[in-house]
């Protein structure tokens, strides 16, 4: 049976290591306008009891998601051990395009792929690069591609990247803005004809009715107009979509595995939020009847990476494979859940054997 | 045998009829900032010697690639006469996301193609919407991507949407800002089992050396480094680029269809440039050892409608099908190829029986 399976991965962490304590001096509002009351202290430790983030990294002025991109590619492809022209297929997630500094232009002409296929000096012309954007859930989409091109035929060798720059969207006035953070991460697939680990199935769900404006780009909450806008989140809205609908999404996609419950291993999920992502894992078991969370069953960076979007997933699967968030540690076998939440709205999951 | 097949088109034009005319208060600048010499009178009659192009169309103040793009939809879905929520997979190609005016700011959060369906009213959450970035070959990439989830039996009926306005990033101190225009085409591609109509095969091919910068965005020609940057192309080397290897690459792609050179139709080339197509398909042909070009062989309505990127080739299919082009029209079992070059660079090609 073909299957896509990972044989490397590669990150990169920016090297701007902002702690909440940065915020101190902003005022900020309300998407009304209005200035929120409490003081700035206030608000960074609601925040971070609620997000659970302390930290997160900016990339320095000049560096875009193309060229972080490329950085975690780099590693990616060290890791696999494998020729770089080798590969069919470049395929990367991305909501931004290149941004170089805060409020630049967004450039995707050519396409980030492109970009990060030059800079890596791959010269093979059928390897073929193209980004996809699908919201923070672009990198398991973009796996998703990855995989039935694999499956058809049509690839045996791909790199799959996110790479986002969030820092260059926030809005200072906006209490969210201190969620996102810039990030890169990658993973080479290949095709794999001998045993059954790689990719097992997977599902995706898309929601556009009044959800298409849970997240999206706008003016200051201090009410300025000024252009380009920044990313906006209906931050309840998102986390009640996600926790009525995420559980669902992973118990079809893992119902479709025919595994049983009791074998998954790992979650690795969308660092969207602290609480959030608990509460999704946490209603996802107890669809099976199982109220205590399984130990060491989802491994997060938020407290010190915050949401890098697209980014977040493969940075931690990066980390865990590195030895990095003891005690998460993978081997040969091991059935893993992705799944991922974010702008559209989307939802995907994918199960994986190791 | 499963077969993509294309069972219904749609188009957009824009309202706003933009005559060359338009351009002859313009000053225009070489890209080394001097002023050309010539008169603008001059410069437009060359433009138009060589890129054939007379008018051009443009969207209002207001609407986005996601506005147009949805008519285009609409108009596809109402002509293959199904019911939109059986739609499986929505693909959008575009280049700068939603623009509504000259500089806006290129928006993508959420994807265009979460904002289509949701201005299709469509609810199916298993209508799965992202977007592709590929220069201007992204449209025929999209249904690349179509065929591929077709063929894989990931999905039964995807709609294809390009749709960009590229009036809203031309820089008026640049001759080659009259090439573009605004446009939007889409198609429903559906899984068919009867018969061998549909997509035969493809072949694609990317370029990333110094090619990454022949097609890309930055300051204007005049001098001035005022943000957001505009489109800009290296025009002969994209010419000498597209000579060299369009040909190539279509005779790569038709060789593999296994068809007889004597039986192609018709060619759906992206309208570029008008002397640059002709040039490519001569040679194409000249490969195949024929000097003569068959009669009604390719289609053209870059005269009226300018280079509108990832919607020239599904709004040309659309204006043959439609009979707006005679004598050019497309009868059951014709064999017909399409082909596009773009910024990345990229080119792909697809052979095709009616």
């Amino acid at each position: 049976m073909i299957r896509s399976k990972i044989i490397g991965t590669g990150a990169h962490i920016p090297i701007q290591n902002v702690t909440n304590d940065y915020f101190l001096n902003n005022t900020f509002y309300n998407n009304d306008h209005t200035v929120i009351e409490q003081s700035p202290e206030t608000i960074i430790r609601k925040f971070k009891a609620i997000t659970g983030i302390e930290q997160r990294r900016y990339a320095p002025v000049g560096m875009a998601v193309s060229d972080i991109g490329t950085f975690a590619a780099e590693e990616a492809i060290a890791n696999a051990a494998i020729d770089r022209e080798l590969i069919d297929l470049i395929i990367v997630a991305h909501n931004y395009g290149d941004m170089k500094y805060n409020g630049a232009p967004r450039d995707m002409v050519p396409s980030v792929a492109s970009r990060i296929k030059h800079k890596l000096g791959i010269r093979n012309v059928k390897c073929i690069p193209f980004d996809i954007i699908f919201g923070c859930p672009g990198w398991l989409q973009a796996l998703l591609q990855a995989d039935l091109a694999i499956r058809s035929g049509d690839a045996g060798t791909c790199l799959v990247i996110g790479s986002e720059t969030l820092s260059r969207v926030i809005d200072p006035s906006d209490r969210d803005g201190m969620i996102f953070s810039d990030g890169a991460g990658a993973c080479i697939v290949q095709r794999s004809i001998d045993g059954d680990s790689g990719i097992i199935n997977t599902a995706v769900r898309s929601d556009t009715g009044d959800e298409v404006e849970y997240i999206c780009s706008s003016g200051t909450n201090k009410g300025d107009e000024t252009e380009p806008h920044f990313i906006k989140m209906k931050g309840r809205k998102v986390y009640e979509y996600a926790l009525k609908n995420v559980p669902q999404a992973m118990k079809e996609c893992f119902d479709k595995s025919g595994k049983n419950i009791c074998d998954l291993k790992m979650i690795f999920l969308h660092q969207a939020n602290d609480k959030m992502d608990e509460a999704i894992v946490k209603r996802f078991f107890e669809l099976y009847g199982i109220e205590d969370l399984p130990e060491n069953i989802m491994p997060m960076n938020i407290s010190t990476m915050g949401n890098s979007s697209v980014a977040t997933i493969p940075t931690l699967l990066h980390q865990v494979l590195n030895g990095e968030l003891a005690p998460f540690q993978l081997s040969e076998g091991d059935l893993i859940m992705f799944a991922s939440v974010g702008a559209g709205m989307n939802i995907n999951a994918l199960t994986y054997k190791w």
